[in-house]
């Protein structure tokens, strides 16, 4: 054990640190952006920054259910911004896709802050008792780098699109 | 302690294992394309492939001392990679890259396994042991998330390319 906890949780804080990194940035970019500005594409023909806008949030909003933290707040995004790619169905504005942004963060910030290092490695919830017992990686910790990478690579897109 | 190692264990475990995840994808992506292939902008008037590739190895190899993991493997590709933009210099062919890359990965595999958790929450060779009795944030694991984040973020607009 060091002078500022256990190895353990040092761990688990530096990678919250890096997720919210991450989201801090998106809270920027996209805030930033009135709504002709989020009608913008990251490269010709490719997605809107709308649509990426809200498909963060619906990937973010799912991880309550995925590392069992409680009930999602936005299953409604999900047939819009999971299902449907781009251009084909009507998105909402992009006011209701950063309300939803900002209480969806806010929560999973609270929320993961109460997980110690040892719950971190429990097993997902999109893994079986069954299967987690042959592959214990598939545990909460690595769903939150996962979609920490996800947010990254979105982000990666988005720039772009300055 | 679980069935499969200590709680600290599988954290750096699950780490390792987003890395490279995100290294073999970019192995996957970059090391399928021709030289031709690799000349293709991220959308118009954005870096090319070729830049990307270098880029990225160049960030890597810099972790060889950033981690203090050993001496780094290609210093030249600083200049070409890190300190000019793309477009600004000649770079050299496809090939030369994906050597350095898989030279470089390999060999960060293997050092990087090395390291015990309690190691992985030194301080990085960027910060001061003053500054890290301060910061004790600013540690080998910190960078490895960071170089993850930074992975992801392009591998988002390399993809665009395809």
């Amino acid at each position: 054990m060091g002078a500022n906890g256990t190895v353990e949780s040092q761990l688990v804080e530096s990678t919250l640190r890096t997720w919210q990194q991450g989201v801090d940035r998106a809270t920027k970019l996209f805030g930033g952006l009135d709504e002709t500005g989020l009608q913008r594409e990251v490269a010709p023909g490719k997605n809107r920054l709308i649509y990426l806008y809200g498909h963060l949030a619906a990937v973010s909003d799912a991880m309550f259910a995925q590392l069992r933290l409680g009930e999602r707040l936005h299953p409604e995004f999900d047939a819009l911004f999971l299902k449907a790619p781009d251009k084909t169905v009507e998105l909402p504005s992009g006011a209701v896709v950063k309300a939803a942004w900002e209480e969806v963060h806010g929560r999973l910030k609270v929320e993961m802050a109460k997980l110690s290092p040892a719950e971190w490695v429990e097993r997902h919830a999109v893994v079986s008792e069954e299967d987690f017992a042959k592959e214990p990686h598939r545990n909460r910790f690595t769903m939150l780098l996962g979609r920490t990478a996800h947010l990254g690579f979105h982000l990666g897109q988005a720039v772009l699109a300055r």
